[in-house]
């Protein structure tokens, strides 16, 4: 199938596709049209099909698309049928509430080992996860393949800790330290989850609602 | 000062701008040129200034902007002197660790209490912040003017508690229970920290490095 590059607005998009064909495969559904998807989506019909055809056409005129050979098709885009491994390094509350509650293996990642530095901690395993003293790590790294952290350690800690992985051949690191990683090694990748780009977009967002509400009281009666 | 309708993009943007801004200050630059703050941020000239445009001119030709009065007009456009309360909903790990370690304070967001059902967690408080039984939030949120919610409750109970928190008048709700929520009531604001989508595009990336690895392997020596 032809694929051409496909943009990083397209690829964030993938994802509520994805989530969307769950429930549409879920309820039964075999085929569904663009116009559709548009419509439980909230996304024009030609948006869909500007998407989509990022990577090749594979629905029908008059038919639409397959759920699951649509979703398959996003999954492997994505990388899901890859088989991750992957640690967790930094096993605080939000490092646990990963391991418990994210589902990191219906998206392909397979978390082997987590890490940290309280000795209380190690020996124990969080949902299955053994979690081991952070003096391991390097070992760890050397024994097995890994393709990503998972950093969840303390801001403070962020960049020393990134600079480690790297250092130990991790080529990919999921970051949630809210700190900025500019690694020297450019072949690594980062992804972070910067929670305060989100808030402050809501805070945005409701300073423009008060805004609005403020002019509804000032409008004649 | 003249503003024009800012788009999504542009938000999402101006924390890193902020982040910039207050490093710079905490070196005691007094200015910066469109031209130092996009080498240093990886962006284009024209692409700072079109920003910036958005919200009004005042940076000046030959001198740049001052750092402490761009900062103070990107806060202020992001609501940040707004003085936004907040409770938090759901006390479990991933609340407890955004409580803990990340600092609402400074996006101006005051947290008055928590709510959670487990009877041990009730009557604590969580860096300086009161628990309370989750019964407990209708008399709350009757007695306080609360600006936002925090929404950390397991996935299953997202729905039901975001429903609850828009009937009792919660007109914005942070969500991270990487459920998707659609509010009957148009004018509750929901921004919901998706990591499922940060991951896969994590996912698709080191899918796109290890085909590149493997181009590299097959190139004749």
């Amino acid at each position: 199938m032809k694929r051409t590059r496909i943009s990083p607005q397209v690829i964030r998009r993938l994802p509520r596709y994805l989530d969307q064909l769950d429930r549409l495969i879920a309820d039964g559904a075999v085929r569904v049209s663009s116009a559709e998807l548009g419509r439980q989506m909230k996304l024009t019909v030609s948006q869909i099909r500007q998407d989509f055809s990022c990577f090749g056409k594979f629905g029908q005129q008059g038919y639409g698309y397959n759920t699951r050979v649509l979703r398959a098709e996003i999954a492997s885009i994505l990388g899901m049928d890859r088989r991750h491994t992957a640690v967790l390094v930094g096993a605080g509350n939000l490092g646990r509430a990963l391991l418990q509650n994210f589902g990191f293996a219906q998206y392909g990642f397979r978390m082997l080992a987590a890490f940290d530095v309280l000795p209380g901690l190690c020996g124990s395993s969080i949902a299955g996860v053994p979690v081991y003293h952070a003096s391991e790590l390097p070992a760890f790294l050397a024994e097995n393949r890994i393709d990503a952290a998972v950093l969840a350690v303390p801001q403070q800690q962020a960049v020393q800790t990134a600079a480690q992985l790297a250092g130990l051949g991790v080529r990919a690191i999921w970051n949630f330290t809210n700190q900025d990683l500019h690694l020297s090694d450019p072949n690594v990748l980062v992804e972070s989850i910067r929670f305060s780009d989100s808030l402050l977009a809501l805070s945005y967002y409701m300073k423009q609602q008060a805004a609005s509400d403020d002019r509804k009281l000032e409008e004649p009666h």
